[in-house]
């Protein structure tokens, strides 16, 4: 694989804002957590702009990936995220696991995100992200059907590569706890140690010159003291000579090859 | 926000002192574990005067959230502590989670809380923060009613705001699970990584000119070879030029503004 | 309180020899897990005497609470321990945590390990420590009248002091969470980061002249890539000038001032 | 002991190849969660091939234990493994945990295991690991019988050793938590610390002369950004003058001592 403009490998900044609808069950039943709602309030109200500023600052685009019903909350958020030249992905209606439901209820929450997506950004999603990174199979099977040209849920491969979707197929851009934000902090973890885990694999992907998604949450790396880990993440691949490009360039330039 | 003598920025030692109120349910069904209930009074009795000492060797002053029932139980260490110029805020009753009692309990909660306080401390609370730090609405609204002018349990922000509670307002002063001890020392957390965060995030506080709280529990951060974090964050910020202060005093300021 | 020889702190180093009843339920219902099983016989049989060479080679004595199943399947262990001149102290029966357990349970319990411990090390032991430090109301009060003259489950203090015990008092040699190695290494903790945590409390335990206890178990610490956690513990409080002895030198050093 | 070419000490590196099978219950009931099977597919396909090049890199040989399930699953990456030199062990057949399984049920898992594994490999596997690492009593009565003359699931000593199966025997080379990456890494762990504890580990083989194993998966160790580890522990070994060998090399090293 050869990436645009001779780098020597490829970089995708991935933002999962999950609001509220990342509490357990889409948030049902956490009406009265205000604390708990608030902490999701501030990644979307805090954390996203804070995002925003360091890609700007280093003029790379990434994907958010957004459930629909988050969108239809926060339109100004995720209308700053477009305003931005970032994709918008789609991230279910609800955020609800896609290996819970029922084949009626997948179908609905790819629909029901689909039109809230569309309707707040504009324009149509074409990469799709599981909530809670756990694909099922009528999820996986509906996607090129319903227009999407890549997804980024599985973690069965270390590069870019294409699964099948129904009578087609997708661009799947993969993923692993270890390049996500969220395991690491769950309980007090160290910045320093998810920045080196994080070099060290910039290292590995210029080595073998493909393409790694990072994956981050604005109300956990989006805080103060931890935002500086994407900020450096940036500035070391962009002097490494890695192009840093959003899922739906990637794919685009993938499925091109 | 300018902060009082041209402080560059504005920090909080918040300090929950919990007791053996802080077990499970409020302690209830835990009366034979001797052990556990010993390890919460350690905190009331050596960590509490370990984290006066550190403040008064540094001339600040600290908010202290206490339940009710725990300055019923210990009123000479509540005593001390406002004697020692501290603010006593208000932490519940029997330290019970606002969100898993309805709203007569809540009611109670506060009712209970505020004359025990009282009567102890000898002026009524005007901070709040929720136990366990899950702030639910009746709560919430009522707080302005019941004469509190801040609270100090919701994740919205990093700065102090408004927030509207009832027919109407209180400050907020913003917590995160990441500026408290409690998650990090769960199981074996190590001190320097959280001093290093710690002063991570006064380093952001002072770019962003803002105000910051941090949060501690006397049987936690009051250990021996823990309460060194409080001491050398203390210095850092005072070096720094940061105006360290109360809620009340915080919230004062900021009302005026 | 000044300590023999002068010296500016004291130091005891604590082994909880569980063996199989250390497992959940004092080993009841796991007797088909092999590898578990196991597991804790590599405590007594290998973890057991890598410590006691380290003792000996700093010529110090420590205290090992073991249950008296244990001492009953393992005579020639404990033997050992007592023949290296340290403190056989009572670690219950068979492991069941006191406050899980009736009075009459509790009792049985005492009874059963001091016949059993008697009989394997020849004479009484007059040290407690709860199974899963959890003391229980019955047992603390039963101690003093079945001749223990100290304790070591409660973590109400950083010094040795004095507590009730029926009728009676026993001294007790306070433990906490943190200075024992088994939350530490729950799930692959970092040895580096308890030794330098360890290394602090001891700097803490000189600045106050106080004491300390160390806890550690045969199974955890003793493993081979561990020990040296141990060996550089007592070396660095050998070369501050520290008592390191047994928790009934401490005890009746402390009774006797 | 002394070891061949007279090497100062004895390393094994073993994997566990468990594929989907590593699921809870063997992944029944998980057929829909494609990420989680994708993330164990990778573990076989990127992971396997990644360790495979790191072993032969440094020209030594290892030990990759396998359900028989997996094997029937991937006959060309286990077809890979035996080509490459490699000793290919039994590890159950669905990768149920011994203890759990009645005795009919183990030895169902025995038969299949063995039967599949031979089938794929083309010699019979004469080394067992017992699942999730927990050995059952029929389980371990059982290997003499069928042909084993090494075990690798017990936890009772640090070298190589000698434990009775049924009316014969068979060599078992322990193995503990600590050398495991697999808790390591359960939530976000520092492939730095993983690496200093195996290095310390090397030292004190070496100081004691002995055999140590360690124990990987390929899904953990094989991510790009961590099988440095393993590249780093040969390296390490073998500069140090250790005879790195299978596990079958070593049994009959041992077994003809």
């Amino acid at each position: 694989m050869s990436w645009p403009g001779g780098a020597a490998y490829a970089v995708s900044v991935t933002v999962d804002v999950d609001g509220t609808f990342g509490l357990p069950r889409g948030g049902d039943g956490s009406e009265a957590r205000l604390t708990s709602r608030s902490e999701r309030s501030y990644g979307v109200l805090r954390g996203v702009p804070r995002i925003l500023a360091i890609l700007a600052g280093a003029r790379v685009t990434g994907t958010f990936y957004v459930p629909g019903a988050v969108a239809a909350e926060h339109p100004e958020t995720v209308g700053a995220i477009a305003a931005g030249g970032h994709e918008v992905g789609h991230h279910g209606h609800r955020h609800r696991r896609p290996d819970e439901l029922s084949d009626a209820e997948q179908r609905h929450e790819l629909a029901a995100g689909l039109e809230a997506l569309t309707s707040v950004v504009g324009k149509r999603p074409t990469g799709y992200r599981a909530p809670e990174w756990e694909m099922a199979p009528y999820t996986l099977d509906a996607l090129a059907g319903l227009g999407f040209s890549h997804d980024s849920s599985l973690m069965s491969d270390d590069d870019v590569c294409r699964v099948p979707s129904g009578s087609g197929s997708v661009i799947e851009l993969p993923v692993h706890w270890s390049l996500d934000d969220a395991p690491h902090f769950d309980r007090g973890g160290d910045p320093a140690t998810l920045s080196a885990m994080w070099h060290a694999e910039l290292d590995m992907a210029r080595a073998e010159g493909r393409h790694v998604t990072f994956t981050m949450h604005p109300e956990i790396l989006g805080r103060p003291h931890r935002a500086c880990i994407l900020e450096r993440l940036v500035e070391r691949a962009l002097g490494d000579g890695a192009w840093i490009a959003a899922h739906r360039e990637v794919a685009a330039h993938v499925g091109a090859s």
